[in-house]
Order: structure tokens, then C-alpha cells, then sequence
């Protein structure tokens, strides 16, 4: 643990919580569960504030979307292959047998505990320095160009990878004067049995909004 | 926004923060969209830091249930309407016509932006004060026998409900030895489209862990 704490550029007051951190379920009633409900919310605040003051023209739906990529499971687990928590885990014997120690889902868990550990170590702001140290090399590889797609595009691309058929928009409401109007758009996606409402000035302007919403659902399942 | 201020107990070092916090995007390019998305991030580890000191008890899967109830959107406007958000939001004319200031929704993005513009005016414990003393009604009125429920169950309420058929839970791998086998479920909800899989030393609880993982799916919907 040591090891870890090195890496980590962190010394635990209670290394307990560390120790909790990396076991999981499989080992033990105690185990790194509810610290992973925790580290997940500490993480995604602490990216969602590192993207909102490094990228101030980034719009919120390309906040979300960038986020989503760094803390998904893969993103996760890259960074704790970076740690090699795998070496420190604590799991039950059947996942011993089956490489759970380097399962990707396994590893991520362990991480996001990690980062509730931190956090009830020694408060917010100490669990954000660790955590962009930690996850500094992927953040200096973000291209804000690469987000910068409108979200019916990236809609669009989404479904098409997936062989998916594309959205299908109706207008549900206009409402307001003819220089200021007010157009509120339905998104469906009807094999996915998904829909989300967007509003704005124009009737393109609502479209992208409902996009971007049913953009939010997709990428949360 | 005094009288705001009063009711938030909080005064803003910087005012224009407050201010973009309350202006939707129909008023104009200058908008709550981003401080919604850093609010929203902010509110979902000041809720979760606060169930996980508070109840010991509760496992992850029912301190996710419970704080969705309280920054989803019916949650999020009550905050809101107590704070009398609505009388100082900034709307484009389309929206004041149709009652904007009156809208869940609006008023439910209003309340996140107002929590990203209190932690980047003073930080994240000044952000956690002002948030639980506007949340304090609500949090005190948390049973956490109400949440008790073991995740199948409350899946099957959930479908139910919705007239949606039961899940479907399939076991995919059996591992280990007799004394310590290792089961992998995967649960299957055919009309949504949905599934996810859980791991446990049991039938039974590998199951419990798959609806848990279904569960989460379906409330980020």
C-alpha cells in the first residue's frame, strides 16, 4: 500500500479507509461499496470543475460529454491500471480464480472508492489535487475541437455506429410572437424507445436542445 | 436578490454569479447553462456526502435511490418554489408568456446554476453549508426504512407500475468451488431495451446486484 500511496502522492491519516477502498464486495461484508458511491460523486464534481474552468467555450452538453468519457469504466480503468491497484485489491476467492484483479469494472469500482476515501481523508479540495495528478496525463490529451460537434451530429453518428435508425423530430409547440417565437422540439428514437424535449428560438435551435437531452439519456445507460 | 441572498442566508462576493444563475437561455447568450452543469455535479456530492455520514445503513444502491428523489426535478423545484426562485429568474419574452418562471424545469436548472455559482463564489464546504440549510426540510424528512427495499423488489414495483412485464434474470457463469462458488446474472428487461449483470457469492445475490445495476440504468433515464 505504500506502493500505492506513492503513486497516489498521498499519505493516508487513516490508512483503514484505503484498505476499504480496495476491497470488494467478494471479500467481505466491508467492503469499498459505499466509498464507491461516494469517490463516483467526489470525481465527477471534481472533473466537471476542472473541464468548467479550463474550457470556457465549452457549452454544458460538451461538458457532460467529455466527462462521460473520462469517468466511464474505461476511462477508470485506465487510470487504475496507471496505479496498478489490480496488485492491491482484495477480492473473494472466486474472483481471485476468475481475474477479477484486472477485470476493467472490478478496477474502476476500486478507483472511484479510492476517491471517496480521499475525500473523507481530508476533505474536498485535497482529493482534487490527488485526483488531477492522477488523472493528468489524459486531461492534458483533451482536444476541445473534438467535442466542439453540434449535437444532432454526434446524434446522428451515434445511432449510426450502432446501426441504429435516426432520430425523428416534431415540432410539439410554438408559442410566441413572429420576431420572438418560442419552439419547443420532440426527439425520438423509436428502437430505443427514447424521447426528450428541447426548447429555443428557432425551430434548429430546439432541435439541437432535444438532441443534446436525448444525447444525455444514451450516454447515462 | 437581497431578499434571495436573505432566504439562501448567503451573500454573494461576486453578484454577477447570482445573476447568471438566475437567467435562462432564452433571456440571451449569456446564460445558467454552464454553472447548471458545475451545480448539478456540486449537488450530487453535497446529497451523497450527507447520506453517506447519515446512514450508516444504507448501501450504495439505496443512497442512490434516495438522492435521486431529491435533485430530480420534482425535488429540485420544491427547493426552488421555497426559495421563491421563480419571481427572480430572467426568461426571454416567448418564455415569460407561457409562464416560464412557473416551470419545473426552468426552475429546477435555476437551483443547480444557483449551486455552481455559490461554489465558485466561495468554495465547496461554503457551497455544502448553504445547500443543506435550503435542503434541510426535506433531508430531515428522509425514512431510511422507506429504502430499505431489496433491489428486486423494487424493480419489480417500478415495472409493475409502469405496465411494463418482469425482468428476466438469466444465470451466465457459475465459478468457484462448491464452498465458495462465484455466480454472474445478468437481468433483462426486454421491452426497454435494458440489461445489466451482477456478481454475487449466491444465485440470489448475484440477482440482487444485476436489478441494483438495471435499477441505476433506469433512474438516469
Amino acid at each position: 500500500m505504500k506502493d500505492l500511496e506513492h503513486k497516489l502522492n498521498y499519505q493516508f491519516k487513516n490508512p483503514d479507509l484505503l484498505l476499504e477502498a480496495l476491497t470488494h464486495r467478494s471479500y467481505g461484508a466491508t467492503n469499498n461499496e459505499r466509498l464507491e458511491y461516494l469517490g463516483d460523486a467526489a470525481l465527477n464534481l471534481i472533473i466537471a470543475n476542472y473541464l468548467f474552468r479550463t474550457f470556457p467555450d465549452l457549452v454544458e452538453g460538451e461538458m457532460t460529454r467529455v466527462r462521460a468519457v473520462l469517468v466511464n469504466q474505461d476511462g477508470l480503468s485506465r487510470v487504475a491500471r496507471n496505479l496498478d491497484i489490480g496488485s492491491h485489491i482484495k477480492l473473494g476467492g472466486g474472483e481471485v480464480k476468475t481475474g477479477g484483479a484486472e477485470r476493467a469494472s472490478i478496477l474502476a469500482d476500486a478507483l472511484e472508492a479510492i476517491v471517496g476515501a480521499l475525500y473523507i481523508d481530508s476533505g474536498f479540495e485535497n482529493a482534487e489535487t490527488v485526483v488531477l495528478g492522477m488523472y493528468s496525463e489524459i486531461l492534458q490529451g483533451i482536444d476541445p475541437q473534438d467535442v466542439a460537434k453540434d449535437s444532432k451530429t454526434l446524434l446522428q453518428e451515434y445511432l449510426q455506429a450502432k446501426k441504429f435508425k435516426l432520430p425523428i423530430y416534431n415540432v410539439v409547440e410554438v408559442s410566441g410572437e413572429a420576431h420572438e417565437q418560442h419552439f419547443v422540439v420532440d426527439c425520438v428514437l423509436g428502437e430505443l424507445k427514447v424521447s426528450a424535449q428541447g426548447s429555443g428560438v428557432s425551430r434548429k435551435s430546439a432541435e439541437q436542445a432535444a438532441a443534446r437531452e436525448v444525447l444525455k439519456l444514451i450516454e447515462t445507460r
